[in-house]
């Protein structure tokens, strides 16, 4: 009985020495530099750290005919200040997820339905271009553009994860054409032309 | 012709400030505090950012009946210094992955095939379980001690993602009977008896 | 008296691009995924960056006969943001700090009386022990199990020094047998019998 | 005399425990994760740390009338490991620095002579964009897409600095159209037509 | 316009996995460890990432002959969480900016006009000196002591931009003998006499 | 029989995911941007981990009656990219470690025997001053002024860790007297007046 109680003691003693071992994060509050304030441990259960939903296919009737479901620290908040997300991608056949990047994060995409060439392209310019099959895994270097493209015919679904809990993504098209910013500063900075730019700008709800 | 010389002059002009994309590892030769060596950039191929063969099972044919397929730097050099790496698990009927740490990186898991019944403990002794089924995702915190098992009754299978491209991996029974640390040590540091560690070490290959 | 008021002019432009030196942690106030938020510059004095009662004795008066008393963020905020913190082990005769991890620091310790003998596990289940001395300074590496025992047959003391202002801790018995976690799913992940566990459970509190 | 040998004593001891200061990079050899490794501190003078050359106007007669003269890590070692790096752009009349970003870096961009329009554009597709003159500062976070244009109708100079020795610089145009990547793999993720990207292939040297 | 409505839904779906590009600096609230809390992104312009006044000359009517304008995070809230910073130096004929430190930030310094005299100070007590021209680059490495003199006999000028976006700055100085250190501590940690010590307390405005 | 050859080739499954659990430094050979490069784990003994000498007092029959008793990384390799590092100050009756930084990083100072005054200046130019008794601990920032000075009339000793295996360590006087920096340029950064300057440069050996 003695033994219990001091034991009881040494735990609380233990406990007083309280670490951060996870910030779950506050959404609804400011966020820092690094992420979003942490909700009071004391309010914290299991299911911050679990995330539902990435067993059901994402909506792929679009013009890509492909669909991202993020679980990012926005939708996940128990990945907050853990350095990691992931995501599911579907594509259709005939689908693709356009050019983009992740400023703040690689990815390691792994195909579990399907096909799907993949590539990036280095600063130096170079295109490192694959073909994976269901149980490959490739490796995206943080910052730099790449594309996924339907390789199988048929749907193909891949499940990504970044080395960041936010890790952002700017889609090429939706970045030049999906905003007011002048047609003349597109083409002036792209070397694209006057007609090619107003039609992507109609098409992606740009103006300017 | 003379805008193409001039554009190619420019471009050599960019790539003579050629940035570190990424540094794919030279695992024969030294490691770092951070990570191998690079290979250099004129001998990488678009095989160092791919990695094949987590679409097959691991052999669960064991003790434990599930199996780890890593592949971390060490295994798909081209994660080095990316801040990310992958593993798969197979975990059998009755199958467990026992009680482990990775000491340098938190932990994403996805359930691709069946149920796993996972947890882990805080530095504040609190238990955060969950049956997580296909498509469900759970994060574990860096460092902490955490479990899965299977609770389908049939082959599970899940995929692990890591925010270090060489997590490690510190599996607790290993850790304390499957090496040379006499049995007293064991016995006074867990409060296990002498009956029980000398047998986990028989069992486990350890001694003294 | 000019060159005086000019100075004092120049003192305060550069005192307008003040830094921030240090970030004395509101303990009341939330968290970030880095630690506390700081206190207001106006309101620290050197009392905040000063730590009283390390020079006592922790009370050893209990099952493992050992005490640790913390100098972490949460007892001494003007760590918060610094990289850095400390405490103090007293291990009386026959005592022992278990088997534990720091999920978030590497951990220096150094003996200022009698002998301990203190181990790591590596990953690779390689045990590094050692005998420690007064004035023997031994390092954890982050995130490994270790442990202390007295060795001297008196009371023995020393510091350890982390690589974090909040290192964590967990205690490996404590984890394992001081909560709710059922005591199958213990054993399962632990190789540990029924009997075992439940006695562990029943000594440190446990249920399940 | 005592009292400076024993301070040339007391010298040597600290000089004992000597600090990397710098990590002047050792451009011939591997690199790290990092950065390269460090040329030995023996060998170092201060033109390791100097770097002339900023003072001269790149050549712009080229196709974008432009000409980005870097100190990166590659030409300005001495930055290696110190977290910062700077550049000098020279845009003349009807210049442009196209649109492209920098995958492990924020820029602060200063104008020293003439105007610059610049822009970037966020995860958001918000487009913020500015004519600075000269003595005016623009910030572009890392990894989003932005670009520079000659706003004064006369040579217009900047200096350039970015958080990382190496900050990378992905140009869009060169990496969708200087390189071996198929048009048919460019239409498919950027939504051009096959002959706006078989125009600014040719133009831009690339094939496929 | 069904593919625009498609594609818009496509657009809001990725929006929702907003990224923190930039974390523009709430000034007027708490910081953390690495900075100010975010001002809210729907708040931001692109105001937040301009600072307007370099390209005026700081008042050189003082002591010193020089002055220092900077566009930390205090006074640049854009810079909040990036990594970088920027100043301008203008040093008059017979100008110093005296010796001293930036605890958390490298330093790269660019001539924009006339020569300056710059060194710094290893650990090793070596001094890296050089008399840089317009154009020249300089970098001080982290954390150690470095001054600049006008080494032109006209007004020269100079941009230092730094590897943090509040790097800190320590005037040796200032340090010393601006503040109420009493002097006979001052001398005993100095080894300067009373005299000097009074002198220069008076100078400054330090008491004790 | 069959159960320990499984949980055998299960070991060897895990061991081939070997983590970089540590990274004792080659100090024979170049250093990264992070430390050494490591030891190969293969020659790696428990005696790298652990570090004897700083039982013994340091000679403090030198001018400042005082000594540091390094365990930095040079000394102590096993520290190599752990984060931490350790040191002993010795300060006899009358002793004083004079004003200092550490430019990579905090320092934690614990009193083991006698008094000691420390004090540190923030970049406000504020003095944070304590008179330190045995067990007491006070931090200083990381790259700010800091001294200590004995205040027992007897020996003291105090263990002082730091947040960076290398601290460095740029000794004021050190920098400003012992070493080829013109006397001119000394009084013209520091405002000392030449008698002082030359004096204290021939006192710790410094020329010009």
């Amino acid at each position: 009985m003695k033994m219990i109680s001091t034991l009881f003691l040494f735990a609380l003693l233990f406990s007083s020495s309280y670490a951060l071992d996870f910030c779950v994060g506050d959404v609804k509050g400011p966020e820092t530099p690094v992420g979003y304030l942490c909700k009071p441990t004391s309010k914290v259960t299991v299911d911050d750290f679990v995330f539902t939903g990435l067993g059901a296919a994402g909506n792929t009737s679009n013009i890509i005919k492909a669909a991202v479901s993020p679980a990012f620290s926005a939708q996940f908040p128990g990945l907050n200040g853990l350095g990691i997300s992931i995501a599911r991608l579907d594509i259709a056949a005939g689908g693709v997820i356009p050019f983009h990047t992740h400023p703040s994060a690689s990815e390691v995409l792994l195909v579990t339905q399907g096909k799907i060439l993949a590539g990036f392209v280095s600063s130096a310019n170079t295109v490192y271009l694959k073909t994976l099959k269901k149980g490959d895994v490739m490796i995206f270097p943080k910052g730099l553009l790449h594309f996924q493209l339907n390789a199988a015919g048929y749907p193909s679904i891949a499940f990504v994860s970044f080395s960041d809990p936010s890790p952002g993504l700017q889609i090429l098209d939706f970045a030049l054409f999906a905003n007011d910013l002048p047609s003349e500063f597109v083409e002036a900075t792209t070397f694209l032309d006057d007609a090619t730019v107003k039609k992507l700008k109609s098409v992606l709800g740009g103006t300017g």
